[in-house]
Order: structure tokens, then C-alpha cells, then sequence
């Protein structure tokens, strides 16, 4: 293009159904228009402060670190993992999909001993079967998504903290596609890192990491922390010997920039701020359960709409994410095609899949600002028409008929 | 607070006069509020490729890589250095500030084998100095600031590339504050690698680091290049040897998600992908040189005007940015006192400095969207009423008319 003046930014309509990212809250991109301030300003260390509480309620936590990566989902999850492991040290992580393979790759790039253990792709682990992997290797780290969204399972985490624990492990995990749409309980669940994404069921655009840090966890990053040397006094020690080898992922830097010192580290990403806050915000507002409760009216929803429209859907449902759902694409039916007309002629964006479900199932969520009725009873009445043309079998009226008999039940919409 | 509604953010109006953040141009924060579209949608992918184009004409180059890190302006830096360096390789760095010594830092939790040279803060390095330290150390990258705006000083990098690749060295700079005020010419100069970020002389928030990559660079980094597990097919080989140890920083991957595989890596940052977009666009619209000079005007008005008040400036004034100066505060003044009432009473932030130079100067920005002559004037002008208040000795009008000289032999504003 050389000297050529593209035009500005004018993204069409879209009704994104997909894994996501979904269409954020217009509230949380209202946020995210504000004025700039700068980084210590009182009003911005105040935003700073706000936002660390905020997130503590989304995650169910006390913990005094609690606060934003400035980065997408994935740079939550390696500022946790480079922060906790040494080269050498032992993670054991547990593989249901492809984000459990993604923790096992960073933790490799952090030269950890990995030892992974994988279940077939649409199943979640037992506590028994995680406890006996914690006995037989004993791990400094166990390293667990929650919910990975390429099978839509959701792994029980209720009672593998306190194993870890007893084990001598800590626990991380990644909660980017679950948190806010299904039950997350750091302190209960003896959590010791969880990080997220905004991107999923909090409403708003990839680009902040939430992220919270247990006491236990806090210990072992301030054992490797380090003061950068344009900011060292001369009292202050030179960079440790078990130094994090990342500077823009060392959670004690990052923490003595949201804590009282405001050390500075990187300048915050302002307006990603603005948008965290409010993301925070809404589920705050709306309560946590009550959103979990939403995400899980909408979601069975989908299911059921999915069922009366005749498709088969994966996995084991009993251990579903709430705001996503995989189903089968018929015999015979040409699912990028369909995927094409959906997005082509109704606006309406659903998702493919990766590595040994790629061409075999889509994904179809409903999370954050899309966990409503519209967007559910929409999406089912366009899949109908969009599957009779490729001639596949359907039930006329099943998806929006099965949806609208769990809308009868719960109540709700 | 734990069930406390906090309010949606609301921030006051600021003048950000500082070194960066400055006030956001109006129209990328616009930009920022559009809706999101999917990641793989078509509208998505040909934003992406118009980034990359419009990102050629700011650094100037022809590289076909040239793209944006999720992330501040300090996670380009690490993803240059952490793709570039191998454990033991010898990595060199002059260093004229604060910056220099992040290069370090980086560089060594890279575990490089770093080469630290001084100078005074205040100064630049010559290009005689510079090719006697490649002759010296023969490192496999030099690594360089440009403009460092803890000392305002601006690095001439003309020859540096040259220098570079006669003694096979690749040369990375980080242009983060002086990008699109201070001239750059990423291929003139035969640069390898270039950061940026956007809350500078790009008139945009913090939150996203536009990066270009020569093809010479390129092939470093390819020969270190992994897939991830989750995406790698039967004929794709495992983790390279000496592979690149962030996987959120792996360059080869990043770019295999710009490029024409589009092979996913994170979720781009949708928002901030538009606001970067927007920011470039102001930059082209403009003209790149028309920008330059714009910076130079503004940057010479705040200097006369600093001069008329009777203030001294800090360092070398031949090579300093355009778009920042460093001002001593005057004995006896309190210079925290002076900008708290800056901010309090008149709304406008100055900087304060960090390492040697703190409590000693204070830093003036005039760049991006607050490179304007209303800026200039209103901050010589509220200025000038708070010294006095302060007891400090100015002329009075001295500012104003300073500035104002400038104006009037530019013939511009």
C-alpha cells in the first residue's frame, strides 16, 4: 500500500457464538473509551486498587495479589508458570485438551522435568486418578486447566488443591474460559494461581490476563524476586541466583508495582485497565452465582436446543463447561461450508475445532454478554435453516423448541 | 470492599506532559470502542495485514514482518531479545539511561553473556565509540535504545547497522519513546530488529508493541522455531533444541499467526489491534517527516520557553529527542511540591526522573497527540505561576515569549 490511507476501523455486525472471543458488553468498551491519566496518578493507583478487589471477588479469594498481566490469556498462564518453576523442577500436568498440552509446552520452555498424563478428549480427570499421579511423581507444580475450551470440559477442582497440598505441590490453573461462567472457588478450592482472559464469559476483548496469587505461591516467587538495576538502591540485592527468567512475567516485579512501593515495571495498559474494571464490574453487580447461574440456564438452553434439532453432541456432558458445547457436524454435512453460510448470510459466528476433533464437531458458545435467550433462540433458528440447505436432518422447530422448554422451566431470560 | 458496587471508571481531565503516557489522539480511543469480530473472521485477518502495511511506513522498511506483540512497549523488548539470544551468547549494550540498563537485564535473564558500557547519563555514544566495542567484544547482537527518555537523549543509530554487520552482529533497537517524533529508518539503517509501543509519539495507549523484523533476523529466529504440540502435525518436527524459551514471546509463532498459516498462537487483542491500527493511520495520514518535524517544532518551542523562564536544561541539548526535556528544578524549590500543584490545581502532569537524576530534574513531554502549540503555551504559562508561587526566580513572560520566538520563525502551530 506504500502511501495508500486505509480507511479507519468499521467491524460489520457479528453475533460471535464461537469459543470466543464473544462480543463485549458495550459497557466494557464504554469503559475502555475514557480518557487517559497517567500511570501514578492517584486517580490511576486508585483504578489499580479497585480493580485488584474487584477481581478478588470474581475469584472467590482474600488474596492481597490479585491483579492484571498486561497481555493476552496466555501471558497470565507464563508469568504464572515462569514465575513458579526453576529449571529442573518437577510438573505434572494432567492433559484433557489443548490448553493442558500449551501448559505442558511453557512449562517445558521453562526447562521444567514435565510429566504429562493424558485422558481421552471429551473426559475429565477423577480426584482419585490425580491423586495417585501426585503419589507416584510428586511434583513442585500440578498444573490443571479448568476448562479448556477445544473438548468444552469443565475438570472438577474442588478437592485438588487440598491434595496438592498434601502432596507438597502447588496448584495453578487456568481458568481463561471458565471463570465467571462456572463455579471457581480460589481460597475454598486451596487454589494457589489461577489466571484468566476477559475474552470468555467476562465480556470483554483479549488483551488483560487476570490473575491471583496465593500467600503460599507469593513466598515462593519472593524467594526468586529481583529489583531491576535502574531502580536498585544500594541496599538492595543484586538479581537472584534462582532469578525468573523473564523480566515482563516476573510476578514479584509486577506485584511491587501494584503494591504499596509501585516499583515501576511496565507502564499499565491504561485502557485494557478500564476494560478489566469493568468487566469485573458487571459480575460483581450482577453476583458471581447468579452469573454461573445464567451461563448454565443459557447453556442447557443450547444443549437442549442442539438435541431437538436432532445432533449428537460430545463429550461427557455431566462435566460440560456451561458456556460452551461441542456438537458433531452430520454425516455428509460440509462444516466450514456451513460455517461460511452462518457467518456469510446471518452474521453469526460459530466455532471450529483443533487437532483430533478438527472437522468433526463445532463449538457453540454462550458466555458473557452472549449468555442471553436472543442470542440462543437466534442461533438455533438460523442452525435449522443453514442445515436443511446442506440437507442434512433435522427436526423443524426442535432447536428453538427444546431451548424454549428449559426457558419454561428455569424461568428465566 | 467485598460487595461494595464500585463505580464505572470516570478519570478527570488530564494534560499529560510527562515522558508518556500522553493524552490518547481522540480517534484511536474511538478506534478502541468498535465491536469485536472474530479472530479468523476475514474482516480480522485483513485488519491484521493492514497493521502490518501501515506499520512498514512508520519504521520505514520494506520487512514483511512486521507486526504487533500483545502486550506494553517492554514486551516487544523481550520477545526481540528472548527470540534472538541463546544461553552463553555474548549480547552488548551501551548504555546512556535507564533503558539501557532494562537491555541488560533482559538480555541477562536471557542468560546471555552480557557486555554493559557506560556513559554519563546526558550523553550519547559516538559511532567511532560504538564500532571500537564491536571490534573489542564481537557480540551477536548489539542492543541499543534510541531515544531513552529517562535522559531525554536521542542515540544516533544511522551508521550503527552498517557497523553492525561488518563485525556479524545483528542490531536491535528499541524505539519505544522516540517512534514518529525523532527520524527512523529501520532499512536505511540496516536495523534487524525495532519495538515500539504505542503511548508516545503514537498518540495511543499503553497495551500493544508494534515490532519489525529484517529478514536477516527472521532466519535466526526460524532456526529456533517450534509448533506447538496442540497444532503440530505427524510431519512437523518436535521443540527445537535450542529453542526460544517463552513460547508467548516466540517470534517464529507469532508470525506464523500473521502470516499466510494464520496457525493460532494467542488471541489477539482485538481492541488494542484497532487502536494500534488507528494510531499508525495518524501517523501516515500525516506523513512520517511531517510528523518528525511537528515534534521538532513543538519540542524547540518548549525548549526556547524552558530557556526564557531562566531554566537550565539537563545533557546534551545536540541530541536530545524532540519529543522530551529534561529541565533541572531550581534550588530551593520543592519539585514534587511543584507538580503535585501542577496536577491538582491546573490538571497538567509533568515527570518526575528516575535513578541518579531523581529529585533533580523534571521531565517535559511534548509528543503525539499533545505536540501541539495550546500544550506547549498552557504549560509554560501554568508553569511560570507555580515557580513563582514557589518562590523560585522566573521571567516573568519568559516562557510564552520563548516558545512563541519558535512559533513565529516556524510559522507554524
Amino acid at each position: 500500500m506504500s502511501r495508500t490511507l486505509l480507511s479507519t476501523v468499521n467491524p460489520p455486525h457479528r453475533l460471535l457464538m464461537g469459543p470466543g472471543p464473544i462480543n463485549a458488553d458495550p459497557r466494557v468498551l464504554r469503559a475502555m473509551s475514557s480518557p487517559l491519566i497517567g500511570q501514578y496518578d492517584p486517580v490511576m493507583t486508585d483504578y489499580m486498587n479497585q480493580t485488584m478487589a474487584l477481581y478478588r471477588d470474581v475469584f472467590r479469594t482474600q488474596n492481597e495479589a490479585t491483579l492484571l498481566v498486561d497481555g493476552t490469556s496466555r501471558a497470565g498462564i507464563e508469568a504464572a508458570l515462569v514465575s513458579l518453576i526453576e529449571p529442573g523442577d518437577r510438573v505434572l500436568v494432567p492433559v484433557f485438551g489443548r490448553f493442558g498440552l500449551l501448559l505442558c509446552e511453557i512449562a517445558e520452555r521453562c526447562q521444567a522435568e514435565v510429566i504429562r498424563r493424558d485422558i481421552e478428549w471429551g473426559q475429565v480427570f477423577t480426584p482419585d486418578a490425580i491423586e495417585a499421579m501426585l503419589r507416584e511423581t510428586r511434583p513442585k507444580v500440578l498444573a490443571l486447566v479448568q476448562g479448556d475450551t477445544s473438548t468444552t470440559m469443565c475438570q472438577p477442582l474442588a478437592e485438588i488443591g487440598a491434595l496438592c497440598h498434601q502432596y507438597g505441590a502447588l496448584l495453578y490453573t487456568d481458568a481463561t474460559a471458565s471463570l465467571g461462567g462456572n463455579a471457581f472457588e480460589m481460597d475454598a478450592w486451596e487454589v494457589d494461581i489461577a489466571t484468566a482472559g476477559l475474552q470468555k464469559c467476562l465480556a470483554g476483548p483479549s488483551g488483560s490476563s487476570p490473575i491471583s496469587i496465593s500467600p503460599r505461591a507469593v513466598e515462593v516467587i519472593r524467594q526468586r524476586a529481583s529489583i531491576e538495576a535502574g531502580l536498585r538502591g544500594d541496599a538492595d540485592a543484586a538479581i537472584a541466583v534462582n532469578h525468573i527468567r523473564s523480566n515482563y512475567f516476573d510476578l514479584g516485579m509486577i506485584l511491587d508495582y501494584w503494591g504499596p512501593s509501585r516499583l515501576n515495571h511496565h507502564t499499565e495498559a491504561t485502557s485494557m485497565l478500564y476494560g478489566a474494571h469493568e468487566c469485573a464490574r458487571l459480575l460483581v453487580e450482577e453476583g458471581i452465582e447468579a452469573a454461573v447461574d445464567r451461563h448454565q440456564l443459557h447453556g442447557d438452553a443450547m444443549v437442549q436446543g442442539l438435541k431437538g434439532l436432532g445432533l449428537s453432541l460430545f463429550g461427557d456432558l455431566d462435566h460440560k463447561m456451561n458456556n460452551v458445547v461441542g456438537v458433531y457436524i452430520p454425516d455428509g454435512v460440509p462444516g466450514e461450508a456451513v460455517r461460511q453460510t452462518l457467518l456469510n448470510d446471518y452474521a453469526i459466528e460459530i466455532g471450529t475445532s483443533f487437532g483430533p476433533l478438527h472437522g468433526k464437531i463445532w463449538r457453540i458458545g454462550t458466555m458473557g454478554y452472549n449468555a442471553r435467550k436472543d442470542t440462543v433462540l437466534t442461533t438455533l433458528a438460523v442452525l435449522e435453516q443453514v442445515l436443511r440447505q446442506a440437507r442434512a436432518r433435522v427436526v423443524a422447530g426442535g432447536g428453538v423448541g427444546g431451548a424454549n422448554e428449559v426457558y419454561a422451566q428455569g424461568g428465566r431470560g
